[in-house]
């Protein structure tokens, strides 16, 4: 897709200073910017990028005062991060608003029902009695199980397999993939020392606006629903064990796990590598520094919590600071020692 | 699936106290249960929650004697917690026992064979020279490569690929989107200080009652296999490595890794996102604690680990609170080289 | 596919002491040799395996000596290693050799352009504009996403994820279910608690002789590329965030992640389930140990880390052995406060 520079402008309620003819196809970072890439300048410590850049359009703010000569043409707009963020959604609409219709060869149960506007692509699959909401998107190798519901305006990426009686919510995206409702891990020991399947007959619920990352696991609850809840932000590569509740607008980094029947509280940040045992609850807003494993409850809202097994982050600072620090320690009291003899 | 209470009460060879024709169409905790539900209360821990449960059946020991008025109807048996397990199992397999027959399109080469009452997903593919036991589930989108084995009674979910000559055994489960025999990572350092590929020729074995969770990853052997004995359980995102060795009835929880050519004894318990170093062995029964590195042999059948390296867990938690309380130590230790001045 | 000692030894230069005739099919370590298997000794610490092995043939240098007597066929060569890699890498040949042209059915877009000698497996899936290369393989139910366009030589296993956009170079391999370029994880929160998606609009680029483990993620950037030069190697379940750039040559193992924009040199070798902050600058030739955290950026060459946060490893070891001693320092501080009492 390319677009002139007017063209853009008239878009952004822009005005133009500079080549209005000019063709751009791509967006980049100002210190990226290349012949047929358009950028913008918001934050003025990159401003030195703008006399360098080889960009052919950049978005400023309207207030800019350029102090050398720079190439580009100038958009000037009322705020160029606003605009440009602006810019970015219009694009992905773009590519993303190409995919329509159903690609041949996909299997569709003739029980179930899909909403309009939607686009099935080729080798998904959609099982019996399921039910698919409007402006749907299902790509290739997607399965979607018996019983399943997908709610408006959800994205299911390329080979996502969602299990028997799951639930999606709307304005939700799941990336290519992941796996939602694979039964949780239960196995009961036997006395021979085998085990026992414990079977999983709950289902995954997604509310709305949740985003789930590639080759993420939500499992499956034993009975009732694992559930992830309005808003909540789960990157790839992250297990979420059976009947795990995450919270309202809860962000999770990559390869994070949470274990059995965790209650993860609202709005909490939690960073990668996390280990979260089970059984527990988290209190909101609770932040998580990469790779802790959290062993107790956190019933403070708002902690911060490091280390593994975790505690308050300045606490466990302190603690790896002397820790760092034993070679010294060890060597003053062995001074003691001989000053005592 | 709709069932009278009395339709249950025969099944389970229980006497029913209330309404027989209450119906009932899913499982229940019995604090969660809801209208239509049908739970069980065996510990008596939860026994409040019989007097205000909403579930339209809850399956108690006949010896019970309720001390309030509850609502639903009771299924009195021989021993609750039995006949809901039972339960459980019984609707499972009819939820799995819909699967049947072969859906299109399917990819079956002429050269495969397939046992008696099988499913064979649509986009299912199945290769050449393959060879597949009976009552065997292959959903959509899985991928059995040529030369592989399956054994009866086993089931491979949506998405899962088999690498060339992959044997599964009797009675196994792999979850979806699992990786079975892909190439173990083997390069060898070149002098320009590139890598050249070491082909990795050998496959992987998963005996019977094996249980691979999703995404989880097993690497094939460079020559011979990597074996995942008889009855070990497997959680989501593991990576077994090439040419390891899970021993019999051993249980992995999520997310852990286990290096090359390691071999893991039988009856072990690890946990979550557990490190394992390459060419080691560890004794039977072994424990390890989520998040913990080991780095070397395990002799001593039984031992408990935890930490990074890890150590004997006793050891390691002694350590660990005194690491916490680094700062008094080296408080302490001041005060003894001032009163040393 | 079997072959006679006799063809072998042909193919690799060779000379046959023993049975010409026999007929050998698959390779073996020495040690685990079975009839019809043929091995090698390189090194004479394995000496003692040729005078008890089974296997049919063994490959040994023109130099060697027997000391007892031994059953197989020998082939005496220049230098068994090389000439049992010659093999292996033969052998892997003629097995991937055999998947040449287009099964049906698969879904290749009338406006993709496909090289010669090539392998598209069932259910694969090839978007629009698509740009395939010479000799490449793309196994079933793998997704190359509109736009994208492969090299020379590569191979694309089972399930692969290729989103739009993406570049894949010469002599790449990808593993079965890896998700090439799924959205960054980029969320702006707002004033009210919830997180505003931003649009992740550049791509990935794997140059050439790249290889990626199974269930492998590498997220495209939000404006840009995210870049994994040319001959690193990457393991299986690993996360590379948006904007990553992996340096040539180095080598990531299993679990690793990335976090976004960071920089890892030339030749690293980096662990399994190691975790890099975002934002990090890590200079060429450094070394991580397993489960090490970065939080720092490396500038010196060739530095070898561990421990979380992650420090240099003899100043970690250091401290290490003290953590385990803690009980007995403490020990030590409570004799001399007693003393001074």
């Amino acid at each position: 897709m390319e677009f002139t520079v007017e063209q853009i402008a008239f878009m952004l309620n822009g005005e133009v200073k500079g080549d209005k003819s000019l063709k751009v196809s791509q967006l980049a970072k100002i210190e990226e910017g290349t012949e047929g890439t358009i950028s913008f300048l918001a934050n003025l410590k990159y401003e030195q990028y703008l006399y360098t850049t080889k960009a052919s359009a950049v978005i400023v703010d309207k207030s800019f005062e350029p102090k050398k000569e720079y190439s580009p043409t100038l958009i000037l707009v009322e705020n160029a991060y606003t605009a440009f963020t602006t810019l970015l959604q219009e694009y992905q609409k773009l590519i993303a608003g190409s995919k329509k219709g159903i690609e041949q060869p996909s299997f569709i149960s003739e029980s179930s029902t899909l909403g309009g506007n939607h686009y099935v692509g080729a080798f998904a699959y959609i099982g019996n009695n399921v039910t698919i909401g409007e402006n749907v998107k299902i790509y290739p190798h997607a399965y979607i199980g018996d019983n399943v519901k997908v709610g408006d305006n959800s994205t299911i990426y390329a080979g996502v397999k969602i299990y028997e009686g799951c639930v999606v919510g709307n304005h939700c995206t799941v990336h290519a993939n992941a796996v939602i409702g694979a039964d949780g891990f239960g196995f009961a020991p036997q006395s021979d020392g085998t085990y026992q399947t414990i079977p999983q007959l709950g289902n995954v619920v997604l509310e709305d606006h949740v985003s789930i990352g590639a080759n993420t696991c939500i499992d499956r609850a034993t009975m009732g629903s694992t559930v992830i809840k309005v808003g909540a932000k789960i990157d790839n590569l992250v297990q979420v064990a059976h009947n795990v509740e995450v919270g309202k607008n809860t962000v999770i980094a990559a390869q994070t796990g949470i274990s059995g029947s965790s209650k993860i509280g609202e709005n909490c940040m939690i960073g990668g590598q996390v280990g979260i045992a089970g059984h527990l609850q988290i209190a909101n807003r609770t932040i998580i520094t990469a790779q802790s494993g959290i062993s107790k409850n956190i019933k403070k809202e708002g902690t911060v919590l490091s280390g593994s097994p975790a505690v308050e982050n300045t606490e466990n600072l302190r603690s790896h600071v002397l820790y760092r620090k034993l070679p010294t320690i060890e060597q003053r009291l062995r001074e003691v020692e001989n000053k005592l003899k």
